[in-house]
């Protein structure tokens, strides 16, 4: 039976010294070795919830200069602005004193209110969990995805395909994500979901390993207790780049995340 | 007559120390008073290239402060990471000592290739640049946006129902950019282009001053000479915030650059 390590055990923080805390990436917490950057997204966030003066990030831009291995890494966090109702934090995280990812996190507070408005919403898929096909970590294209032993993501049979090596075209991957012994989702573990699923280009072509230049997040709302549903999809594929939007829905159906990527791709020569 | 002064020249940048610049917010690249914040994410990103090992702004993500006046301000940048194919760099805003915006720059070379793959793209409008309606500075909302003096911003019929009190309610603006003088957009212009529409929430309901908290840009390849086409559009409105996102087409009808933006906004109390 495999472990399961929570993302708040894998994303803990000890701070030693202001702004400054040591962390440990999780070598399961991996895709062919690799942590998943939302994942590393995540950590940093918890750090600038920290020292900044609001509760929970609403919005988090990492640039990604080079992967850290798993192990220690070191993640410092600076206060730009204290605000009233934001406030902006720099975060940092390290590994043998190398940059490895440089983030900035706008936090504030989130209220408990319903939308507005939310005419823009894309189709969040109708299968329902146990419909949706679950994703394995050792997959047939040769690349362990550890971390599939760790989170569930269930993939929406109509967007399967790739599974199968018949990817459908459209560019766009829906479905489940639940974390390990169905935690629950908070603002910080809603950054690793808008990186949780694969690339939607699975849809078009298989193009082994998409890493990650830009992660953008926005949290949108506080999630209910339960997994979430995902749609993850491409909009264009050119000059050996992708960029991918996310969105994010909880148990409820409303929309509480939101994101998008720049990723290198081998794709197109 | 009205003077118009290029983004070349309103984002000009004069070196005064190793990675450090001086620079002028002009008061007419201006929203009520107030700089518009794609123009202020150019500047910086001219100061990125300038110390970074490659041409062309690929990706960057901004989190605004506070709002700089119009007047002298300070952009300093710093290599992160110098790469084969990429580098990263940080470039902060300073105005009297004090952080404005800070951002993240990914810079590269982008290569004249045709797409590989581009059915994610939204319908990008059909309305021609001379059917659409050009954006006045003098609104009848009350906030002189000086900026419509500079540049050129034509909405699409179909999405201009806002500027006569009839907005569609669909959250989307369609349209045409052009810049002073026909100026021909490059990497870093189209890094204002992606922030230079009205809020896409004018075609739900007017809610004034809808300031900018982060702003994530992606240039996908260099643009062909002439106007370019821009929609913008929001997904959610909830907790008096909104995202949206922005699309811009070049001349020939290729997708030249993306983004996306988290603003706040006065509706729904």
């Amino acid at each position: 039976m495999r472990v399961r390590y929570s993302f708040a055990d894998v994303s803990a923080l000890t701070e030693t010294g202001p702004g400054c805390f040591a962390a440990d990436v999780h070598p399961e917490w991996t895709i062919g070795g690799k942590p998943n950057g939302g994942y590393l997204l995540g950590m940093m966030a918890r750090a600038a919830v920290r020292v900044g003066a609001h509760s929970d990030v609403i919005a988090a831009s990492a640039h990604y200069l080079r992967s850290p291995e798993p192990g220690p890494v070191v993640v410092q966090a600076e206060l730009l602005r204290q605000g009233r109702s934001t406030s902006q934090v720099r975060a940092i995280m390290l590994q043998d004193d190398q940059a490895c990812v440089e983030a900035l996190v706008t936090v504030s507070e989130i209220r408990d209110a319903a939308a507005y408005w939310d005419k823009g919403m894309p189709f969040a898929g109708d299968a329902r969990y146990e419909d949706c096909v679950q994703l394995i970590a050792d997959t047939p294209m040769g690349i362990r995805v550890a971390i599939m032993d760790q989170v569930i993501v269930r993939v929406d049979p109509v967007t399967a395909g790739f599974t199968v090596g018949q990817p459908a075209g459209r560019g766009e991957l829906r479905g489940w994500l639940a974390l390990p012994e169905d935690q629950n989702f908070d603002p910080c573990s809603l950054l690793f979901a808008l990186d949780s699923f694969p690339p939607a280009t699975f849809d078009i072509e298989f193009a082994g390993w998409v890493p990650t230049l830009e992660l953008t997040c926005y949290v949108r709302a506080l999630p209910a207790p339960g997994p979430v549903r995902v749609v993850q999809r491409a909009t264009v594929v050119a000059d050996r780049r992708v960029d991918e939007a996310c969105f994010v829905w909880d148990s409820t159906g409303r929309l509480v995340a939101q994101g998008t990527q720049l990723a290198g791709i081998r794709l197109g020569g």
